[in-house]
């Protein structure tokens, strides 16, 4: 095996086998393959390695969609505090949201996919795509693709904007604010929606796919046009960058969207996850089970019309059991477009955060994600 | 390429890759392949073209569930007028309809194939079959196949006539009264719900399928008992004659069934969807930009009981970006039995005809759809 | 044909045919494969087979699932007799049912597996799950898996508990003994929800899967773990032991769970469908036409999150024309994992009981129904 295969960094007693099985992963990979594995259990770390040229356990990168993740632990705080009502109307919170026949979506339902707003029907610039406020307010104005109550489909750019109007309406901060105050300062954590321009130098580019022709030919196949609705849900009925190299550009890093544009290691990933659940640092769980069992929850099961095949959600967490049954059935989390997975299984108390840098085939989700939980859960179980 | 594979006909300029692929289609069907192919932009007809034997131009030959998107037009045209309003109970136009626990049934509910009610537990006869008064008068005693609120099935050869009852029992016409009157006559449309005798000269009889051993083989592995929804759904528990022949009885065409007994011309179904989003002979568009988003909007997703596989419906319209995903989002049409399909894009301007006279393989929707839809977009995109 | 795959028993003139079936399947299958295969038509007993080393016709075997059908017959019975209101709360009849959101869960979700509580947190220890009244106690308690409304899924080892804890409180009598006085003793059936003692002696042990290795390997890769919602669902969350083996444990036998505890013979599964549609032993059928209807009317479709695949449900019974077309749509019924399968269909008047002793691979559903069904339909259509 060589060295570009070996991962660096530390595991604890037992979890050797999770070292193979990323370096297995690594050699299987092949070429220039940079990714950084870390789990906790119970709040202790117990794996924290990398491996591939250039990344560091502390290198940053885009997480794309597992920033959702961090959307939704700020609304998960904040109806724990009772701040937030999920049974309460969108438009309560937001009047304009009202318009168009979305007067009687809940909080629920927005947060589990279900409100139709997958994005903008005459698409966004790069600036406007980076602005969570500027989201909203578009999409407030906007008739549902399909009738409220009827379906579900992946808000893939824009649901952290949906969820922040709301946050912000309530509360007066940014659902970005609420999570720095709340999770990412007091744990230092190496998670930010929104990238101090101090840690920019720990920053790496996202690196696009790489297939081979027969890859090629398969997205080729698949491919939608840009006025489909998952066209029009990943931005491309814009003259934006694609979705691919939004967080190469710095003003998407600087203001965080909290669906696609947070910057994160494997460490940060995990650490916020195991935060969530357990006592880490002297600190009770941010999350009491009531709440992780309410957001765990499964809410929208069936053909997700963006995604354009069998998903599950619950308080808009990916289900991750349904993806990799050897979890437990609560399991929350989410993972993102270049590859990046993250989650936390209150049953065992693993917490999971797995981050590459370059575009993995065929995209979310990454393929060696099956593979590590595997390994881990052989360890954990 | 012989004679019998060049397509006759014009093309705007811009639009001959559309007639080559046209042509290849004529080539890779071979045999007696005979269909007609018309699209539209913004209101100009920009592809009339039509191959094969004994076909020309203004041939007509029934069209199948094509014939609902007449249907659906009507109903949309009411809508916009006020005249029906969708998130009202059926029961409350048609008071019959309330038995057996159907109520609360929306008109919503019914257009987007919720109401359970896909056929007859006893079957119709060929004459039953032909005229929506006797099916609706059916129907409206019925217990729905599943619990109102709880899946949808494609109401294959009954759509039209309980949507049509609602229109009777409100406005004193028929549905096809209206259609002939507000949509066929004034733009002069080949697309006829009741074919008056003396365009009979111009129609052409659907032919049947003639499969390989191996299509053969594929359509008994798939096939259904006469008694199951499927079977219902398609009057197979009757002695009427099949649903592929239905077109060439008499009784059929005069009596212009509103799901599947239209008889038109590509032309004519073209026609229709341009004058529905476009200007077109100097009037304005059928239809408000406000009705076309309602209709196209997304109501039925997932798992068609009838059917027996994934389907996604708006009011009635197939929701065609769904299947042919090059298109936008709120492509809005419907295809028929023997091949035959239709739809406008609002987004691009395009409408779309294409007909074809001998059933293909397996079976709505047809093949080449796909293939000819990519070359005109290609062109308008 | 050796002796062993030569049917023993009869059949009435006509079914001739049916018996060839039952031996090729039996030649087939070979080894030691052993199974009763029974139909009635309009209440006549017109096939009674069986077939392998040990079994008779009255042999009795752990039927698994197929014990469903006798709960959801209890159930459609004190419907009929507007004992239980399938439009009522759960709650109503059972007040602690109301924890942790369930409060507006109707006795027609709970029935169409609709209620989110497919299996304990903690699993069920032998003792436990041999008990329906102690799994109701414990369900009562707990949070639904999936928000009510949203999804459903198999509730495969403790539906019959659920159900059974409503006609309790509701009567004073277990679900247990309604089925014993008013369907097994009348007919005299050889099913048993809670096996006599003195009816031991017939009983053949279930006997496990031999899959080969290419099954063995793609059992492995469909394998999900033990806190995944299908694990919790087949209790396997617990130290029990696994559902395979629950009818060898007496305990299992002599409580008669009703959803995975019965004990029957072919000739008792399908003489209680025969009771259920048809006059038998000059007795009135014991449902009602609507009866029937409104049980077999289809009230859950899609994605189960249980069996991770599409299935259809009624009012509990499956919907067996969903899975078998040839069947009438109303054909009402259930099957067990060991490859039981029993259903009526009211439209023929057909009622079939199937039993094997050893698991067949891959479990529910038996491959072989679809080939007797073909069969049988092929006679009485």
């Amino acid at each position: 095996m060589s060295t570009e295969t070996s991962p660096q960094g530390t595991v604890a007693a037992g979890f050797e086998s999770v070292r193979e099985e990323f370096a297995a992963v690594a050699a299987d990979e092949g070429g220039d393959y940079a990714a950084q594995l870390v789990a906790y259990v119970a709040g202790q770390r117990v794996v924290d390695l990398w491996v591939g040229p250039e990344i560091g356990g502390d290198s940053l990168t885009g997480v794309f969609s597992s920033s959702k993740g961090a959307a939704y632990l700020v609304a998960a705080l904040l109806v724990q505090d009772g701040v937030l009502d999920l049974d309460r109307q969108v438009s309560h919170y937001w009047p304009e949201f009202a318009a168009e026949g979305k007067q009687d979506i809940l909080l629920r339902e927005l947060l589990s996919h279900r409100a139709g707003l997958v994005g903008a029907d005459s698409g966004f610039s790069l600036e406007e795509i980076a602005d969570d406020r500027v989201i909203a307010a578009r999409l407030a104005a906007q008739r549902p693709y399909w009738r409220p109550g009827t379906a579900f489909g992946y808000h893939a750019l824009v649901i952290g904007a949906l969820v922040g109007e709301v946050v912000w309406r309530t509360t007066g901060k940014t659902l970005q604010e609420h999570f720095e105050e709340r999770v990412r300062a007091p744990y230092d954590l190496d998670f930010y929606l929104g990238l101090p321009e101090d840690r920019e130098s720990r920053f790496l580019t996202t690196l696009p796919m790489r297939p081979t022709p027969e890859q090629q030919a398969e997205l080729a196949a698949a491919a939608v046009g840009p006025e489909s609705l998952s066209g029009i849900a990943s931005n491309r009925n814009s003259d934006a960058p694609p979705l691919e190299e939004l967080p190469n550009f710095r003003v998407v890093r600087e203001k965080g969207n909290a669906s696609v544009g947070g910057v994160a290691s494997a460490r940060g990933l995990a650490g916020m996850y195991a935060a969530a659940i357990s006592e880490v640092d002297g600190r009770p769980p941010l999350l009491k089970p009531d709440t992780v069992a309410a957001f765990a929850q499964i809410h929208s099961v069936g053909y997700d019309l963006v995604i354009r095949q069998h998903k599950t959600y619950g308080l808009g967490f990916a289900t991750i059991a349904d993806t990799y049954p050897v979890l437990g059935q609560a399991t929350f989390g989410h993972g993102g477009a270049a590859g990046s997975q993250a989650f936390a299984d209150p049953r065992s108390g693993l917490s999971y955060g797995y981050n590459r840098r370059r575009f993995g085939f065929p995209g979310l989700p990454a393929v060696q994600t099956e593979r590590l939980v595997k390994a881990l859960q052989a360890v954990v179980a």
